[in-house]
């Protein structure tokens, strides 16, 4: 399936997805005003939706996007836009924008937006299809991550904040942009103080010899719902875990590492900067437990009639 | 005239503005990543195109959008959009998004995207009516500035170079958000260090009683048309200038006080987190000699066919 075959749902309606557009007016596209969370779908049904939802409602709170759809209602789009495309296994990105407002300046920029005390929200959702998960799933990703730390730093909380997941990403695109040269997988990026944030596209975790480590949510770190998953399954499985602040220099140092996007799931780190890391018991662990939990909750007992799947 | 009368220049074609759409697969919309500049017009013609062009070259190259329009066929969608809307007096919004890939995943994550390497940009005009400027100009704003100083500090240079101007707007979107408790006209950035940026749309100039001071491009500034000019007019009128890093105290201290943006031109400030500043001598010599180039280059000895008029 390509994505002219498919249909997304923009502003309440499916729509083929090479027809899928919003307008020029919109703050998304003028600003990057819009709220995004990425999801997963496992099975037909989407990984942790209810802890998505809390992100999704503490991005807009963040950004004070009062948009009035319900969690309920934005859940529907997206599962109205699986069954579009019979898919049980995909990718998913939920964008919330403050909206078009056609009677302004197009962003020419004679006043503030009168959308800032009454948004108009567009809804749009994408998506694409993705490998079955679990414990008999396919991963998204050949082999082990490259690292590679880039000159890019996180923008700082003080400027927008980290717990709203947003369109304004250029600094995650200049991070990535710079693995072009060293054709590395991942760019693990650094705070304005030289601390580890995570990687472009999601969190990193690593074993320093006795604990998982991974930033805090002090830094600007998205507290993303894979970082919740993974120091959940850490937390019952007995390895002891510390969140802090911590240099490239532990990273590279790491006796083992892993790197999550929404789309890889956990994906084992090979080097850092050049230097191999690798995987181990730990996270070799932590993966098996997370593909576990995914195989029991979406792959398992399905409905006879099988009402929860797509296709 | 509405913006529902207007045509915009959407990837080549002159399109009615309602009808005005970018793909959602368009990384100016998912991610923000694209160039905008706000350019003015008077009389017809673009202010200062040459020096706004040397912006948008230095804002595609900090992002690496190696975009393969002309400036010169650039500039023909502009005058083609402000003919076709028989627009004079206009503000203008040209964008160059890295463009849109549909073969990509939608932004979903699963990797970096071929149009890193290989952009294929969309470009697009939106233009607003404004009043005419120069000596007989009418003010687009009704009286001096109320200025506040806002939480929200502009991102910094070390996660995305304010040498670029963009989509990503996010900090200063959340900076004019707060202006809604204080019912101030414009919001004064800082940077990490507390030092003052500028308007959030826009440079501020103000005197200490000796020289003109305006934040120095060492910290996060936008490298603007206007500030050029306004800096290049105070030089020919001996006013003497001092670029540096400048706290809000030094702004409320000011004797006299101008913000601008590209819709305002030079607005007098009357007050800065309401303490009284006020205009002055220097200020209103730099307003009206600005005006009077204005007035000179855009409204004096038209073509007696009137050819680079359009209404």
């Amino acid at each position: 399936m390509t994505d002219s075959d498919l249909q997304y749902h923009v502003d309440g309606d499916l729509v083929p997805a090479g027809e899928a557009t919003v307008s020029v007016h919109d703050r998304g596209f003028l600003y990057g005003d819009a709220v995004v969370e990425t999801l997963r779908a496992y099975g037909g049904e989407v990984f942790r939706w209810d802890a998505h939802a809390d992100r999704i409602d503490a991005s807009a709170a963040a950004l004070s996007i009062d948009h009035d759809h319900t969690l309920a209602e934005l859940k529907r789009r997206v599962d109205a836009t699986l069954a579009a495309n019979s898919l049980d296994d995909a990718g998913i990105r939920l964008s919330i924008t403050r909206g078009s407002d056609p009677s302004s300046d197009a962003g020419i920029g004679v006043g503030a937006s009168p959308l800032l005390d009454d948004p108009d929200p567009t809804v749009v959702v994408q998506a694409t299809p993705l490998p079955r998960g679990g414990v008999d799933g396919d991963p998204v990703w050949d082999e082990p991550a490259a690292l590679q730390t880039v000159k890019p730093r996180r923008i700082p909380d003080e400027s927008v904040p980290a717990r709203a997941r947003t369109h304004n990403a250029l600094d995650r695109v200049l991070a990535r942009a710079e693995l072009r040269v060293s054709d590395a997988d991942e760019a693990v990026m650094l705070d304005a103080d030289g601390h580890v944030v995570g990687g472009a596209g999601g969190p990193v975790f690593f074993l320093d010899g006795e604990a998982l480590c991974t930033p805090s949510l002090e830094g600007p770190v998205v507290p993303g719902v894979l970082r919740a998953v993974v120091l959940d399954v850490a937390d019952a499985e007995g390895i002891p875990v510390r969140e802090g602040g911590f240099t490239p220099t532990d990273l590279r140092e790491a006796t083992e590492a892993v790197v999550a996007t929404p789309a890889w799931g956990l994906r084992p780190v090979a080097t850092v900067d050049g230097i191999g890391v690798g995987g181990g018991p730990a996270t070799t662990l932590l993966r098996r437990v997370v593909d576990r939990r995914i195989e029991r909750d979406h792959y398992t007992d399905p409905e006879p009639d099988g009402r929860n799947r797509h296709a």
